[in-house]
């Protein structure tokens, strides 16, 4: 929009950043070139007020986590991303410092996975601040992990320990910004590179990135795969308290689905190739799409759901 | 998000829409196969009280404006929409037939393009109703279109009137809503085929859509391809005064510049095709970025801009 050209003056510090054969801003519509691969697309949206308290994060922290929640849903599918569209509504009052400050965010974190910032809108907003993120990525057809691709039998397992970000939102929510869980909240880490190789594992079924907590997240798998699992409380990988870990939101670990044959290797890889570990929660059993929680194999009654922003 | 699930509850009115190779809502990005082409990717943000004022437009118009704007914005590139990606924030009270008829704009407007609605994010918004539309577009890489294209002595043309959208601004912003005027206002028609048509005319060298009034978006071209324009007055095509042709905005007209040797016969190709003429208001000259108006021939001072926002 002609009145605040944000994007347009941020060209110059997005230089360099990514793949050079992509044409970004500067037309009506950024440019992909591509062979035989499969194009993946994501976009969210974060708004002041339902996703992030402006005075509880700074807009840099900001920057850097609207990218990175769309780079963690590309991982999730087994591909690399390449390219994002950033769409933001400022108020008139934050179009200086805070704006500088947000656009470097964004714009450490595009340089750190090599992801071109190719396009983008701005606006003034009279209310809130809200955001908008596309991320495009690539990956060889074959790659690609739907959710749908689940087997009974299949291991579940995770990327990293689970709850802290919840456990971090917990604290803003009581004042205490300055937690260490609380900048975990504000800086969640995309598995980016983990993704993409999981994604040419093909003993690896279906796979998804953790943001709605298990709870809400892994009846997904289940439903789109019409399966049921069951999953062991006490192999939950988790700092905190077991619920957090569970009903928690905003881990953007990886939440996978795995041949029980194939699991010991790939763990191993996995755990050579990033020096730490997959977790393995539990196991994909036919029956229809729900979760039974074990503690030390014994079923338990749990009403956990997912995540829901304050 | 998962408090409220608007684009899973539209899947199904959105079923058979678009390339079903496109593998869309479900997962957590999209998944676009392809070959030799090249993608485009365009996005856009509208903010009430900044791009509409929702006493003045109705939802079902703002869902079919919302992807109208972006699929100008992919066919001005000279390639076909593929398939878009919705993100909204919108207020609780709006979350019933509001919303139901914005979708049922948006459906509407996919289904007479043939564009995939692949995906995107709904979130509660404590303020304005935000919406951001990102829409992927494909073409051969020959016919892509850049603003930086334009060479002295081609001809500057445009693809149907000017000034109808601003005047129906002006209607609204009187309290005129009703006016045919206002309504064009409020039903931007994108011209998606003609610029998927013009793409493949080699002799086109550089395209744009007008959103921004031709005062403000003529010398994009011109600073891209580092040339001048004289624009003739009285060949601009409009119903309104002159000011709000050259200075309104939101028009989603093509603007293009054409090889002059070339011109006639894609002038009447274009209208044997369209039913409509290609307009020639000017032509490319050598020189700094900037805009000569003529008055039947006679250069004439002029302090026009682009359009902002109200």
């Amino acid at each position: 929009m002609g009145e605040f050209d944000f994007i347009e003056r941020l060209r110059a510090s997005f230089d360099g950043i990514g793949d050079p054969q992509i044409v970004g801003i500067g037309d009506d519509a950024a440019v992909i070139p591509l062979e035989d691969d499969v194009l993946v697309v994501t976009t969210d949206m974060l708004v002041e007020g339902v996703h992030f308290l402006r005075h509880a994060t700074s807009a840099r922290e900001l920057g850097a986590k609207s990218l990175a929640v769309n780079l963690s849903d590309v991982a999730a599918m087994g591909a690399r991303p390449l390219a994002s569209f950033l769409s933001v509504a400022l108020p008139v009052e934050l179009r200086g410092e805070w704006a500088a400050e947000f656009a470097e965010g964004y714009r450490e974190l595009s340089a750190r996975y090599d992801v071109k910032p190719a396009g983008g809108d701005t606006t003034s907003s009279l209310g809130p601040v809200a955001i908008n993120v596309t991320v495009v990525g690539r990956a060889p057809a074959a790659n690609i992990k739907y959710r749908s691709g689940a087997r009974p039998g299949d291991i579940v397992a995770v990327g990293g320990p689970l709850g802290e970000s919840a456990a971090g939102l917990r604290d803003i929510l009581a004042g205490h910004l300055d937690t260490p869980l609380a900048a975990k909240h504000r800086n969640p880490q995309a598995q980016v590179a983990e993704g993409e190789w999981l994604g040419g594992r093909l003993e690896v079924h279906s796979m998804m990135d953790l943001s709605d907590g298990l709870a809400g997240d892994l009846p997904h798998i289940l439903r789109a795969s019409k399966t049921a699992a069951e999953i062991e409380l006490t192999a939950i990988p988790t700092p905190v308290d077991i619920e957090l870990a569970v009903a928690g939101g905003e881990d953007y670990k990886l939440l996978l689905t795995c041949d029980p044959t194939a699991w010991p290797v790939l763990a191993a890889d996995f755990e050579a190739r990033f020096g730490s570990p997959l977790y393995p929660i539990g196991r994909i059993i036919p029956g229809s799409p729900e979760i039974t929680w074990l503690e030390n194999g014994t079923p338990v009654q749990k009403k956990w759901h997912g995540f829901a922003h304050f």
